[in-house]
């Protein structure tokens, strides 16, 4: 429980300091001019006074409770103090100093110790090495962090995992004139982490919106379980630094390759309903805007403007982020028409014209809310010296207050001589927005948040025909010591004891066992050398197609075997053409594994046209992979090609899914490629490798 | 000339007015709040003061020269207005009033007449329908605007085709302290243009940047003949509205269908050395660091920072935009990691950390200035209270004010509490940005910058083996009247005129007939229905592949004379199996051709993977289109293919380019698809369609 965390009656500051230019100093200083409401209690060996307030040798001199503790000395003396705060009663400290997990070596170990002490005395650990919490409310006023932005009561709350990037969004948001509910920033997580602070935000009334930046999820698991719960009932907007990271995958088959960029972390914003995004301006503009304004229920924006440019701009903004711009019914672009000047344009976006005044904006914003047409109204208003602005403005708010959709007004002006103009939105409090391409970022945010919230609430499927037991023999049989990847036959056999259908299919240790079993399997077959070593089979004449007979099989057979000593041969039932897909799975820890999709040959190599979603996937999530991929119009069928069984793919990516959540040992599966049939005529699995690693 | 428009000696105000809401006087009380450095004479019928102002009855009865007349009377007056001014040897009017081109019909008429008199009298329009002109030279300062943004001084002159958007990139750039030099948003754009001032511009000294903001060109080949001269001496911004506008294209062929957005400026843009931007805040803090700082050289960025997050966001921004973050020579960052902190970070990004005071600071930034693998220096500077954050800002700007390449300082503060420390960026004149994201979106503008400045300086190269004389010939014989598609043998004897290869034709009206022209072109042979009906052969059993002898030829044609009655045959020797292309031309007046190129099948149709230049090329242009499709390992060959003859397709790419721009009256060209063999053994051109029409 974080209450006495972030609602704390009192505060010391273990290690306050009258030197100006310390965090011990800083932290006080914040308390005091934030207007914290309870009492300090600067904890300092000697001095007997910091700044106005007494000081005390310990903490347990501090003669009153003590809920929360900054701790800033240095490392080593850290754990003595815990264990002070322990016995005093202290609820929770905020280790601000460094000297721990991130210097490596001893700090590592010194920072077990303190939350070891810490778990035995009943005091929760926030950081260390970290800036600390912050709370606006008017009762509470905790500003326990070293940072420089003044606390500005708001309706967003903020966690950062890296610090700067925190001060930096909450420095934006207090420009803003928006600030903030509650700010964390917790460096080395060693116990209190972004789980345990967005589940309390999610509890909390006085958060609309959740900003969360994140370098790297320690327990994606729980954060994808915790985000998702939150995510339901607020906006949670997140951002991911480091996109551009090339992971450190030296796999070598094409799932792992193709994973270049920090897939995982975006995968696991969609599936728990995060917006994610990539600009600090963007974050805090939209953090706002969704905090004032009612969620949008779709993505089909209505424009309004009085001079064209802009209009185009947000346009563009809004097109590209793949929103729509219907026109209004017509009766309703009818009855606008008669109000607004004759020259005036009633389709989307709608022109009231620069001499427009408050009467025709009124007509026109009433419109989009009214018209069941449009989700979200953007209201472009640059400010003619000519027209009542003030009269606009007051005609915007007063419809914006009672719509039950969001009006995101961009007000183009000279902000000295409209002052009274623009204080008219913000007495109301209606975000208005400088830049139309703002105006038109914003709305894509809450058209994307209306599409994550319209998403069915379902689990992952329970499938029949699914037999655990065998898999189990299968995998722990199979694997090479140490882990590698399971021989042909088991992998099959894996796969079919999930239900996932391949050819027949045997295997031979010589060239007359090999014509034997290929006679079994059914001719035409292909043959395969079964090696670990052969990873690409087909660059290195390990593979040989269409065997129509016992001489061609033997001759294949006897070839291979010359070129690959000792190795199995594995012979399998040539599959009928089809279109050719590749199904993967790699596994990501400890978020556990992305699966991935994408249709074969130059679409997967070439183009890089695949889609990934994190496992374990609902019906929904693994239909959708087939259509996010730019070829989709080959699975739909085009240009006289018959479509293919596209519920036989996703019932495929389905027990896929199912099998490397079940069995997180496997690093790697690769089904490539998969023949997809025409519909009603399934799929199957036509190469297979499964790598096992624990 | 232009000189008078912009450095106006005197302005008169025709239609000047004492009521406050009005153009007419507004327009006079900018020229007096900016403090225009010359008279200005109100004119008006009765009044006679405006403002404080003596004011005439007429333009006549001004007792002093007068370099620009404003022009704010209704529509219908202005002609004889305008006539008037050139009897008063006004040099220029700036026509604010409606009422012309725009409304149509009379409108249009009375624009023509308005600048015949102009013309006639030797007076430049300026308009109509349009804001103004501005300039901030100390000696000038003229206001000639009706519009709310203050006259700051600066070094980036704006044009806008949106009045609207000029306004609020103006304003924001007036918030950023920047300023501008001149402005100039012309509305209908009757006389003076876009050209005309981009001009006059690229010879302004003050003139360090210029943005151009285009809706629509009228003229976009003297466009680009003046901006590529303009650009080669300055940064030119471009923005262009309405990119998401779905064109009017009907063309059925692939090479029209593909041009969706307006590419076409895009190109123009590309062409002519312009940096194309789509968003006013990012061209404003683009524009304002180009014309403070030296170009840079290439896009090698190389980043200071006092904080991880802030430094891994500049990273995501530069890598994405396709710059790259190269580590400093080793020695320097040997020599550097002695005089940071130990715990510092010396690769690329370098982190001197929260604690890094302006020494550490100086020896980071000097490293990147001094260091020959980095063209750029982006400095994210967050201001911890227990930093010396003013003596860091002097190190930034000493050595920022000597550099040879752009030093972009990010400086994360709370404004009012380090107003001194950004007060000494701003006094030596470096700008700073407030968020990494901003920094690094600027840093890629420089290298795309120094990219377009790099391009060597080419024309369109003249090719041997070009007959246009006989081209000419085919061209007025064979299109049909009223303009239409060229029959097969016109199609392909126009290429061979301009030296584009393809396999031997013959035609043929029966059947007997193809057979003997069949064993003339050599079997196997390819049949097709000669028709400007036929548009899509394949789809509609217009076309027999792989005919090998002449009996399958008459079979074959029979059945297509018994479909298309009275079609011409068209009988080609049938090309050996190669990488299919498509190379395509279509017309996009008035800026002329634009060239496409992909690979042919699935890369055009599904993927879209496609790659424009406008006509004429140069070599560097043709050759690169082939390395900017996704597709391109395929020419380059991979997995065990052979690279394809690249400089075969280059040819003919150039080879189109030459026939459509020496014939403008080609509307369509669509050569698909083109075969390209292996290296050497160059490209043949299988199948193509040729529209004429002027």
């Amino acid at each position: 429980m974080l209450k006495p965390l972030f609602n704390p009656r009192s505060v010391a500051v273990i290690g306050a300091s009258n030197r100006k230019l310390t965090i011990g100093y800083r932290i006080v200083q914040n308390l005091i001019d934030s207007e914290f409401q309870g009492p300090v209690f600067p904890v300092h060996p000697k001095d007997r006074f910091i700044k106005n307030l007494p000081a005390y040798p310990t903490i347990k001199d501090v003669p009153y409770d003590v809920d929360v503790a900054h701790i800033v000395v240095k490392s080593s003396l850290v754990p003595s103090v815990v264990e002070a705060c322990g016995e005093k009663g202290v609820k929770a400290v905020i280790i601000n100093s460094a000297g721990f997990k991130e210097v490596g070596g001893e700090g590592i170990e010194l920072e077990k110790a303190v939350v070891e002490i810490a778990k035995k005395a009943g005091v929760r650990v926030f950081g260390p090495n970290c800036q600390g919490v912050m709370n606006s409310d008017p009762a509470v006023r905790a500003y326990c962090n070293f940072t420089f932005t003044p606390l500005r009561q708001g309706r967003v709350s903020l966690f950062a995992q890296s610090g700067g990037v925190g001060e930096v969004v909450n420095n934006r948001l207090f420009e803003l004139g928006a600030g903030i509910r509650m700010y964390a920033s917790n460096g080395n997580a060693a116990d209190v982490d972004v789980c345990d602070i967005l589940e309390y935000w999610g509890g909390d009334e006085g958060t609309r919106v959740i900003i969360v930046h994140i370098e790297s999820l320690a327990d994606p698991k729980r954060f994808l379980e915790v985000a998702s719960k939150v995510a339901r009932n607020k906006p949670v907007l997140g951002m991911k630094s480091g996109r551009t990271a090339m992971g450190a995958r030296a796999v070598s088959s094409h799932t792992g390759g193709m994973i270049k960029r920090d897939t995982t972390t975006e995968l696991i914003f969609k599936k728990a309903g995060i917006v994610s995004m990539s600009n600090e301006e963007e974050i805090c503009q939209a953090a706002v805007a969704l905090a004032a304004q009612p969620a949008a229920k779709g993505k089909r924006v209505g424009i309004v403007t009085n001079t064209g440019g802009p209009g185009i701009i947000v346009t563009d903004e809004v097109i590209e982020a793949g929103c729509s711009l219907p026109d209004l019914e017509e009766s309703r672009q009818k009855a606008l028409k008669e109000k607004l000047y004759p020259e005036a344009t009633v389709s989307n976006p709608i022109d009231v014209l620069a001499t427009a005044g408050p009467e025709h904006y009124r007509a026109a914003v009433e419109a989009l809310i009214e018209d069941p047409n449009i989700d979200i109204a953007v209201i472009d208003f640059i400010t003619p010296f000519f027209v009542d602005t003030e009269g606009v403005a007051r005609e915007i708010v007063d419809l914006a207050g009672k719509a039950s959709k969001p009006v995101l007004p961009v007000v183009m002006t000279n902000k000295l001589g409209w002052q009274k103009t623009l204080s008219i939105f913000k007495e109301a409090g209606v975000p208005v927005f400088d830049l139309p391409e703002t105006g038109g970022r914003v709305a894509a945010v809450f058209a994307k948040h209306a599409e994550l919230a319209a998403r069915p609430s379902e689990q992952a499927p329970s499938l029949a025909n699914i037999d655990k037991a065998q898999a189990e023999k299968i995998i722990s049989n199979g694997t090479p010591k140490g882990g590698g990847y399971l021989s042909q036959p088991d992998a099959f056999e894996l796969l079919a004891a999930y239900g996932i259908d391949s050819m027949p299919y045997g295997s031979a240790e010589s060239s007359d066992q090999a014509a034997k079993i290929a006679a079994y399997v059914e001719f035409p077959v292909v043959l395969k050398v079964d090696s670990e070593d052969v990873v690409h089979k087909s660059d290195s004449g390990g593979i040989a197609l269409n065997l129509a007979d016992e001489d061609a099989v033997k001759k294949a057979a006897d070839e291979m075997l010359g070129k690959f000593q000792d190795a199995n041969l594995f012979l399998q039932k040539q599959a009928e053409p089809a279109t050719e897909l590749i199904v993967g799975a790699v596994r990501d820890d400890p978020a556990g594994h992305v699966i991935m999709f994408g249709l074969g040959g130059v679409f997967v190599e070439l183009m890089q046209d695949v889609a990934f979603e994190l496992a374990p996937m609902t019906r929904g999530e693994a239909a959708n992979m087939l259509d996010s991929v730019k070829a989709k119009a080959i699975l739909d069928g085009t240009r006289g090609r018959a479509p293919v069984d596209k519920s036989a793919i996703t019932e495929i990516l389905l027990r896929v899914s199912a099998l490397v959540s079940d069995f997180p040992e496997i690093a790697e599966l690769d089904l490539n490629p998969v023949f997809a049939y025409t519909k009603g005529s399934g799929a199957k699995v036509v190469d297979a490798r499964i790598r096992v690693q624990n």
